[in-house]
């Protein structure tokens, strides 16, 4: 069989393995997470054997030690996997769950009835543990899930494929609801991207290259995650301490992930006071300032901002800083230059938090908190299987029931339309 | 400028407009709605002066009078556009509902609150009552709106849409918020399909020909609705006055709509008793029966039912029948061809009636009622912007909800992450 073939073959084994997923009760979805659990642990010396191969080629490929690092597994990653499969059992299913039923003139009741997707792939880099962490994820929600992993972690993610799908054929659960792609070509991805009639939504997880490729081939609906361009207003109302432990908390505990803060807009109220504090502060910690000429007024050590600083994903430690007139215009940079991931707003006043909440359109709005709060375990969905910038579907951090739809089901009595 | 170039500043338009249209009040839209429905009115004459031209240009053209007639404005036509502009004023607005809100354990509050999508593109044949329509569907949810009606509706929909924009601009509303692509030819379709970065969603309404077209070249993600494969499955217990009820309605009252009924399935202990009764009276209302060996012995008016037949969406007066040996061959029968349209089943047994609604995974899901309430309408959900058979973002008849998604909203009191 050629790649195409294979791939369409697993790909139509996943749809029909999904009709079964949809009427797994739940005690039995939970009772393999905990069976798979179990047999990463028990299978660590083989897992950690397979990983070496990657491990292995990777060195030889001349792979950096950032990826090398990303690829390695070892006993406590191996531990930590079988955690997320155990946590991921503990979670509510969303299938079946009844989100609304109203009565219609005519003695119809009608509901709205969350069901599982069907098949969802996940094409991700070269990161095995997301190989468990995504599979748990999709068939808790009682879909069929095909992963592709990054081509340099193809041992380790076909080993944990293997140690999964045993448990699957041990519970009498059809295993092609879990498969990874076995081929390390592109070829690989780029017909299972083609495979619309199977695969019913394609999440990609990595760095916008991998996204824009993914989206760029797609036949099937991908949810997107392209940046976080994240800002802070600080208010002409704002508490100091406060938007000081805001402001560091978003820029300087993690700056490489994309819920960090990118750009600092200061009411031109507070821009004397405010600046120079939060300047020393930062630079303190090692933070680079980017400034339009009102903030290096305030803060000299601040290089010049350019256009292309306001559109900047650092994911470093560099933030720029602008001061503007007032609400609106924080609303309006925002609106020009942010990427609909997540802003927050550090205010006293009522109206101005308000309308904060209500204007600004981002995926996750903040209220005197930290931008790294969006993430789908802080928010409180449990786990998380990616977040979207774009409004299809689902906008923002992405859990369990981002997995499901709804369809409507009804119940009569012999009704029929006149 | 060329055709491409003018496409891009609508669409650029529209996302600016967009901005405003999110922040507009509930009171707002209602009134601008109202307004609309008098100017329509009041501009009867007008409206029917410029459907002439299409009409005339039509006849030349030689469309069918199927066509001609759907493409007429006359009195009563626009005085029910207008009723459909009030009826959409009358409905709750569902931008700013906070659907859920919960408490994390580091006192955040955080919810989730619907939003308008942003920019929504319609696509549809020529029928200029859907001008309207879709208009106030998609402004009544705070988007902006871009419509692309068959170009043998030209001069009506763009009357219309100088009407409608007239009241826009008496209210400040941005004109750009509704826009009528001013092009007949196809190459304004296929720049509007490529505008990801300003529309956020297409809608197609249509045949399935149009439909799959707008599929095959759009970048924007797509709202789907290709075929209604509807099934009645009658069950050993069903009561046999009620099925005949349902089955009738379900074929005859309307056969041209993709909710009519297509294929009919029954239980082979009832075949001997209800085959031979409901053939009776559908042969009486000029049915056509396709049955299979079992069906034709109880009803040997049926012709031979094919492969193809149980695939078919006839949308006219010919039924498909089959005899099944229980419940599970009916829904194995609906897995393999149907459309994930709408599916009944007729029953007394409260095992059968709750396996099916829960097993069945199609949009809409019927026990006891005819599959001709698979509309949004009918549903309750007030009116119905397009019914999707496609699970992402929204599966089955879509309303005002379905044109908005929902952000994170997060409250916070100087909160950061640990």
């Amino acid at each position: 069989m050629t790649i195409a073939e294979q791939i369409r073959t697993i790909a139509a084994d996943a749809r029909q393995a999904s009709i079964a997923m949809a009427k797994l009760p739940t005690t039995a979805k939970n009772d393999l997470l905990m069976a798979m659990a179990m047999a990463l642990i028990s299978n660590t010396p083989h897992l950690i054997d397979e990983n070496r191969k990657d491990l292995e080629a990777g060195e030889k490929k001349g792979l950096s030690s950032a990826m090398l690092d990303r690829l390695m597994l070892d006993e406590a990653r191996i531990k930590t996997m079988a955690d997320g499969l155990r946590e991921v059992a503990g979670l509510p299913d969303p299938v079946g769950e009844v989100t609304r039923m109203w009565k219609r003139p005519n003695n119809l009741m009608v509901g709205k009835m969350r069901i599982p997707l069907g098949v969802i792939g996940i094409i991700y880099e070269a990161r095995p543990n997301v190989t468990a962490d995504a599979a748990a994820l999709c068939l808790k929600a009682g879909n069929s899930v095909i992963l592709r992993g990054g081509s340099e972690a193809i041992h380790s993610n076909l080993a944990i494929a293997r140690i999964l799908g045993e448990e699957m054929e041990r519970a009498g659960i059809p295993k092609a609801a879990l498969s990874v792609i076995p081929f390390p070509e592109r070829e690989g991805v780029l017909e299972m991207l083609k495979r619309e009639e199977f695969i019913d939504l394609i999440i990609p997880r990595g760095g916008e290259s991998l996204i824009r490729f993914v989206v760029e081939h797609s036949k099937i609906p991908v949810i997107k995650h392209y940046k976080g361009v994240c800002h802070v207003f600080v208010d002409a109302s704002a508490d100091f301490d406060m938007a000081e432990r805001i402001v560091v908390n978003g820029k300087v505990q993690r700056p490489g992930v994309c819920n960090a803060l990118e750009t600092l807009l200061v009411h031109k109220d507070v821009a004397e006071t405010f600046i120079p504090r939060i300047a020393a502060t930062l630079t303190d910690l090692k933070v680079e300032l980017r400034g339009d000429d009102c903030v290096r007024q305030f803060a000299p050590q601040a290089k010049k901002a350019t256009e292309e600083d306001w559109q900047a994903e650092y994911l470093e430690l560099i933030l720029a800083v602008r001061v503007v007139d007032d609400l609106d215009e924080a609303i309006d940079h925002i609106n020009a230059y942010g990427s609909l991931h997540t802003e927050a707003i550090v205010t006293r006043d009522y109206h101005n938090s308000q309308r904060f909440i209500r204007e600004v359109n981002s995926s996750t709005v903040l209220v005197n908190a930290s931008t790294r709060f969006a993430d789908g375990n802080q928010l409180g969905l449990g786990a998380e299987i990616g977040i979207s910038t774009t409004k299809l579907h689902s906008f923002g951090p992405m859990g369990l029931e981002d997995l499901t739809t709804t369809k409507f089901i009804v119940y009569g009595d012999g009704q029929v339309r006149q």
